[in-house]
Formats: C-alpha cells, sequence, structure tokens
C-alpha cells in the first residue's frame, strides 16, 4: 500500500512543504527497523538518536526535535497517536480475509439462524438454534454448538469453540483457539474418588470483548459466568466457572481466575497473575504481573508479590530482603559484641 | 426445564407441606442470582442474610435457620450435597448435542474400528488402525491420529487432537482444544545447536479422566506418559514427557509438570504450580498455587512457595518477612546504642 | 519393530560376543519400566542398582560396571548419546502418519501453490496466495490463511491455526494447537475504554525452529515479530507482538514474553518464567524456572526469582529468608540484653 505524504499530514494535522506533499510512503516502521519508503514516529526523546541513522523516508516526531536534511518532519503535538492513526491508514488487513461468504465445505445445521451478510469459512461447524448476527465472521474450523448465540460484526478467527447456550454480544473479537463454555472444574470428593458436579450455567461474553489466542472461559455451574462490555483478554488465560470480570478491565496473558471471583470495572491484571477463588477485586484495581492475590483487593488498590499485597508494602518487603544478608552479619557481629559488654557488666 | 417442589423433596428427602408440592420450579440459582421460580440453597449460614432479599421461589436449608415466609424451605442434613442432586436433575445438557450419530462431513479411514453406537460429528477426522469403544462420542473438528484407541462412553468435545497410538480408557472427557500425544520438549545440545531425540513413546490415559479445555500431554520420549484412574486435570495444564500421575489426584489450571516427574495418588496441586523434572511427589500430597517445587515431597506433605517448602515453614518465613522493614530499623537503633555502651566502657 | 543385537551393537560401536549377536530386541525402555526383548541403557552409575532387578535383555553401560550374567552389556563411552541413536533405530513414527497426499477433503484454494510432494490432511484449509514448499506435510484441520508462505519438509500438526502474511522456514516443527500470527495485545485508552491499535505487521518464523502444543505467536503492531533459526518453544507459551527471540534458544512451557522484548541467541529460559516487555536478554542468559524478569539481562548472565536477580544473589537472599525466624528471635533477646546493659550504665 501507498499513500503520499500530502495524504498523511493532512489526516494528522501536519504542516508540511509543498514539495514533500508528493512524497509516497510505503508503509510504518520503527526507526530501527525503518527502510526506505517508511514513515516512522519519535515518541519518546530518549529514542532521538536513532533520528541520525534511520532510513525512513519522513518521521513524526513532536516540536523542538532536530531532524536530519534528509528527512521529512511532520510535527505534531501527539506523535504516538497521529502514528496510531497513521496505523489505521495502512491497515489493509480485513475480516473478509478469514472468510468471505459462506463456505461449501462449513456445515450449517438447517436449524441454524444466520443473519445478512454473515460469512463462514470452510469446515466451520455451526449447531442447531445457534444464532449468528448479521455481518460477523467465522473463521475456518469453528465451531459453535447448538443454541449458542452470536451477536452483530463479530470476529471468530479459526479452530474457535463455543460450547452449548453461551451468548456473545456484537462486536467482538474471538481469536484463533479460544474456547468459550467449558465445563467448569466442579468435583465432589467422596468414597475415595471425585464425583463430577454438573455444570448447567452457560458463559456470557458482552459486547465490544476481545479475547487472546487459546484463551478459555468455563460456563458457570449454575447461572452465569460473564466478561462485561469493552473488557480484553490476552492470550492463554483462564477464566474459572462462575467469574464475572467486570467492563473495560484488561487482562494480560496467562493470568489465572479461580471460581466464583468477580473483577471489577476499569481494572488492570498484569500477566501471569493467578487469583484465588470467591475473591472481590474492586473497580479500578491493579495486580501485578506474576502476583498471587489470595485476599479481596480494595477498589483502587494496586497489588503486587505473593501473596499479593499493596504494591509499596511489597516494594518495601523486597528492598529489605535485599539488605538480609548483610543484616544477617551485624546481628551476629551485635551478639559477639553484647557478650563482651556483658562479661564486662557482670 | 420445570420441576415440582413434590419431585424435588422426594430426591432429597425433605419433607413439605402438600400444599407446597405443587409449587412448579424453573430452574437453579444461588440466592443473589435467584429469580422467581428458581431454587436455591444455604450451606454456610454466613450467607443468611442474602435469605431476606433473595426471591428464589424454595430453599435448601439445614435445620434451624429462620426462613421468611414467602420461601418454601426444604430442610435436609447436608444442604450443599441435596443441592447437587437437584443440579443434577436440572440437568439437561447431554453428550448428544455434541455429535448424534455419524456426521456426512467426518472423514473415517476404512481402517479404524467404530463401535456400536458412536457418535462422530462433522470434520471429525479418524485415522488408520483408530479403535473407538461403544458410545463414545466425538465432537467436529477433533482429529484422532492413526493407531489411537479410545475405550466406551468417553466424551471427546470439539477440536481436540490425539496423535497416533495414544491409548485412551473408558468414562474419559476431553474438552475443547486438548492436545494429547504431542512430542516432549527432548533436544540434546551439539555443535552450537540442538538435535531433536526421538520422541517414540505414547501417553496413557486411564478410565474416568477429566482433562480440561487446551490442556497438553507429552508422548514418552519412550514408554509411556500416564495419567491413572479417575484423576482429573483443568484447563491450560502442562504434561511433559514420562510423566506418570497417580489415580484420583487433582491438578487447578495452569499446573506445569516437568519430564519424568511422578505425582502419587489423591494429589492436591494448586492452579500454576510448576514442578520440576525427575521429581517424585507422594501419595496425598498437597502443592499450593503458584508454588515452585524444586525437590521431591513426601506423601502427605503441604508445600507451598518458591522455592516450595513445608507449608508452616513458608508461612513462618512469609510473617517474618512482613515485619523486616521495622528489623531493619530496630537492629540499627540497637548499633548506636551498641556503640554508646562500648565507649561508656572502654 | 526387532533389531538383532548384532546391527544395534555395529550402529553404537560396542563389541558383543557372536552369540549375543543373534538376540533380537523388541524395544526401548528405561531400566525401571523394561520389559523382556527391551533394550536399556545405564548413564548415571547412581542409578546401577537397577541393573539388578531390571528385566532388559541387553543394556548399553560405561566401562567397569558390573551387569548380570542375564544381560547382555553394550561398552560405550558415552552410553547415552549411544541410547539416543538406538531410539532413532527404533522410530518408526513418520510425518506421513500426519497426512499422506492430498486429501479429498482438504479445502485448498485455487490460487494458493503447493509444492511437490506436499501432503495436506482432511479438513485443513489453505486460504488464497498461500505458498506450501516442497515435501511439507499439514495435519488434519490445520487452517493457513491467505498470503501464508511455509517452507520445505515442515511438518504442521493438526489444528494449528497460522494468520494471514505469516512466514514459515524450512524443516519447522509446529505442534498441535498452535497459533501463529493473532493479533498482538495493542489497546490505547481513552473516554473511559479501550481503543484498538491495528495490528498489520506478522509473524517469521526461521528455519529448524519447534514450537509446542498450543503455544501462540502474536503478530507485530507493525514490522515483524520473529524466531530466528534453531530454536526451541515448548508447549503453551505465550510470544506476544514485536518480540525477537534469537537463534538455537530453549523455551521450556508456559514462558510468557511480554510485547518488544528481545532474546539473544542461545538463551535458556525456564518453564513459567515471565518477561516484562522492551526488555533486552543477552546472549547465552538463562532465566529460572518462576523467574519474574523486569529489568535487562545482561549475556551470559544466570538470573532467577521475583523480581529476576542473579541466580546467586536469590539463593543467597533465599537462605537468609530461612534464618529470618531465628533472627527475629536473636534481635528481640538483644533488645532485652542491651536495655540491661543501659539500665547498668546509666
Amino acid at each position: 500500500m501507498s499513500k503520499s505524504l500530502a495524504d498523511i499530514s493532512s489526516l494528522i494535522g501536519a504542516d508540511i512543504s509543498p514539495e514533500s506533499g508528493g512524497v509516497i510512503i510505503d508503509g510504518v516502521a520503527s526507526l530501527q527497523d525503518a527502510d526506505h519508503g517508511d514513515i516512522s514516529f519519535l515518541s519518546n526523546t530518549k529514542y532521538a538518536r536513532y533520528l541520525e541513522s534511520t532510513k525512513a523516508k519522513a518521521v513524526i516526531v513532536p516540536e523542538n526535535v532536530d531532524v536530519p536534511d534528509s528527512i521529512v518532519p511532520l510535527v505534531v503535538p501527539d506523535p504516538y497517536l497521529a502514528f496510531l492513526r497513521v496505523l489505521e491508514m495502512f491497515n489493509d488487513r480485513s475480516a473478509r480475509d478469514i472468510a468471505d461468504g459462506i463456505s461449501d465445505s462449513a456445515v450449517i445445521d438447517p436449524g441454524a439462524s444466520i443473519g445478512n451478510g454473515v460469512s463462514v469459512g470452510p469446515c466451520a461447524v455451526i449447531g442447531n438454534k445457534v444464532i449468528v448476527g448479521k455481518d460477523t465472521v467465522i473463521g475456518p474450523g469453528t465451531v459453535l454448538m447448538p443454541g449458542v448465540s452470536v451477536g452483530e460484526n463479530c470476529v471468530l478467527y479459526p479452530n474457535v469453540t463455543i460450547m452449548d447456550g453461551c451468548t456473545i454480544g456484537d462486536r467482538v473479537v474471538l481469536h484463533a483457539g479460544v474456547v468459550i463454555g467449558s465445563d467448569g472444574f466442579g468435583f465432589a470428593p467422596g468414597d475415595g474418588r471425585y464425583h463430577k458436579i454438573p455444570q448447567i450455567g452457560t458463559v456470557r461474553i458482552e459486547s465490544d470483548v476481545e479475547i487472546g489466542a487459546n484463551t478459555c472461559i468455563d460456563r458457570a455451574a449454575f447461572g452465569e459466568t460473564v466478561v462485561e462490555a469493552g473488557t480484553k483478554l490476552d492470550n492463554l488465560i483462564q477464566i474459572a466457572h462462575n467469574v464475572r470480570i467486570g467492563s473495560n478491565t484488561v487482562l494480560a496473558s496467562q493470568v489465572g481466575i479461580s471460581g466464583s471471583t468477580t473483577i471489577g470495572k476499569g481494572c488492570q491484571l498484569g500477566g501471569q497473575a493467578g487469583l484465588a477463588g470467591h475473591l472481590q477485586v474492586g473497580d479500578g484495581a491493579s495486580v501485578g504481573a506474576q502476583a498471587g492475590v489470595t485476599k479481596d483487593v480494595q477498589p483502587g488498590d494496586i497489588v503486587s508479590g505473593y501473596p499479593a499485597k499493596h504494591h509499596m508494602t511489597a516494594m518495601r518487603e523486597e528492598a529489605a530482603l535485599r539488605k538480609l544478608p548483610e543484616l544477617l552479619k551485624l546481628v551476629r557481629d551485635q551478639e559477639k559484641r553484647i557478650r563482651d559488654l556483658e562479661n564486662k557488666n557482670s
């Protein structure tokens, strides 16, 4: 894809000289990786040194940055935001690349209800009483079991599985390998073995949720496991039965949330964090990467470490731990000196 | 699904008044989530306050609990167990929802042996010399490679992969995206690169095992990786080559077990726990969530933390760590006072 | 499969008596698991006690080990390496077991370019403008989206997904459920919600890479996520957008690497280790299992723990932590004794 600098500068509101307007840009890249023909950006001035060596033809910069004569500068107040708009301009990926129309080799139950403009890829399987809203795209190999409901303008990538009776809102994106509605891990011990507790609930994914590759969301034992609107989940995350995640919350990769725990709205959970079951995490709370959360977290609190505690407390303990080996030596030395004093004073 | 309170009370052995017997129940729910028409339960009396606000029409309770007049109480000695039986009564999910009969779009090798009553969903692929026992259900998109053997009455959810030569017992449940028999991670370094060690062993999953979504169990380098009867694995677990897990053990989500480690019978491993290779974990041992196990664990022991140690030791160290910042201050203060004393005594 | 001891001893360069040459070996096993007819090996002499009880018919041993009369010894300088060669001899698994020829039920876009000798399994889906190099094997249910390029002699196991435009080198092995090229986790907060940052980059997997089951590698926001030649990834690993992993590096299961982090050549990352974003890990560095890496790691360094630090420092702090409870007692005792001394000296 190619765009003129005139179009790009117009999009982001940067002034350029008329003769630069005709320069053709072929792609976007970081300063280090840019090739001739790319546009790049400088957001953090600590990377300004890369301006000298970059091959980029144009660069989006904040005010008061020296740019070599060979590069066309596009000066804007917020280079990162401007760059995101240019990224969008160069985005030629489309949901229609995943599936375009209904494939002959998709297997769609006659009892399913498929909206206008829906695409279904080869070897996708859609069961009885499934409802798919208009303009939704379903990738190859994706399986919707009976009674699933998917809203409008969703994108389901390949090899996704949604189990019976689960509900997906509008504009939801499910990446490859996602599993929605697998059984919760419920077993009652008795007679020296485990007896399965039926998992008769479902999962409800609200609108504008995005879920990363190979993430698993278990159905409720009874009632619903819920991911509220606008929440974003990264890859390889585990959401257990009866969990509820509030709206506009983000979970980084490999997080695990145990059964019946509730996460508030606007929270952030770092990668590989683990939460015990039946906890409440308040709105706007932050959980550090790899934290092990064993107690409720109050709204707005920041916790980290194992077991998770206030981040400042965890940092203070960590700092103290670094001094512990020398402390041990000091106390042993003091012990000797106290004994000397005791001998003198006895 | 609807059931009369007469049927429900009869199932769980609760006495109700004749006029309540005709009350119709439409579903099961927690006290907080219950709607008009639901039945709920109270197991832990600390939640008794929810009895005032619940919309449930009937509630299973222990003796000596005050229930509002608007709710029909079903008094039993163990409300939780009784509720599980009611859950089962309301369970209308069936393995036949996953696949019912042999789909025209399943691809079954003529050299496969398929038992009576087996169902195979669309786009499932069954290879040469595969044996599937009677009444087993194989979901859409699931792949059984050549020489796989699956027992009777198993349920394989969609998009499962079982690699060549692996063996699955009876009544085994494999959730969506499970991979059985992928190569173990075996490479020998030499000449500055890694040379693959052939992984010519297999996996044996014994009867009554249940394995959660997207969990991976690697085949043995030689011999077998084994999961013994009745053991339950949650989602996104990693079982490396030549691991052996004893019977009736439970592993929570995202646990990782390294090569050749042996877990005993009746163990419990918490979520995200990691075990190094070539370890022995004795029967009945418990490993805490996120623990990092680097040494053998004796039968019945409870370990936690990183590196994992006896849970009591870990708790004691954790408690001491919390006091470390103040200890640092105290010792520095003592240092000054000891010097004063030394000056006075010199 | 059966081999004579004459063939085996000839392969590994061990001298045996002529009468032993005709002995037939049916398989390979550890000393403990060996059955009559198996060959086994002793590499670490601490396991020599198993020689007394093993049922193996022959055993590969180093010099100066006493072997019971009933077992044929094959004496070599490096029994483990010799055993690996015997394993390879008994390896009858073949990529052709995964797919052999082009299945009638594979769905291949007419715009795809398929090399000579390529096999494609049932229900595999190959999109427009995909290029597959000669002799590559693509398993059942595997999906290659438009514009993907796969080299020669690759093995793609079942139910793999490779998203649009990603590039795979030669002799690459992707195990079941792998996802390559899913969107990076990029969202810009604004107006109380998250706005998706288009992920227009790709993934490049170089030659001789092997990637374990259900591992996910996200495409770059722009530019490329790269795994360099000869690198081996275990199961259930998360590689975020714009990560670059150097050649001949090994990552154990469940590792997570955050966005834009660079790993050097010849590194080793232990299981469940997590790395923050925008870090540099130098060539030849080692990261311990479950480590939480928050800073750059210098070439050749060994780090462990959370937050990760030099392994020796982490060990020293851990050792000191074990002494902390008794230190607390000692300091409290000292406090009393210092007070006594102060009283005497006041």
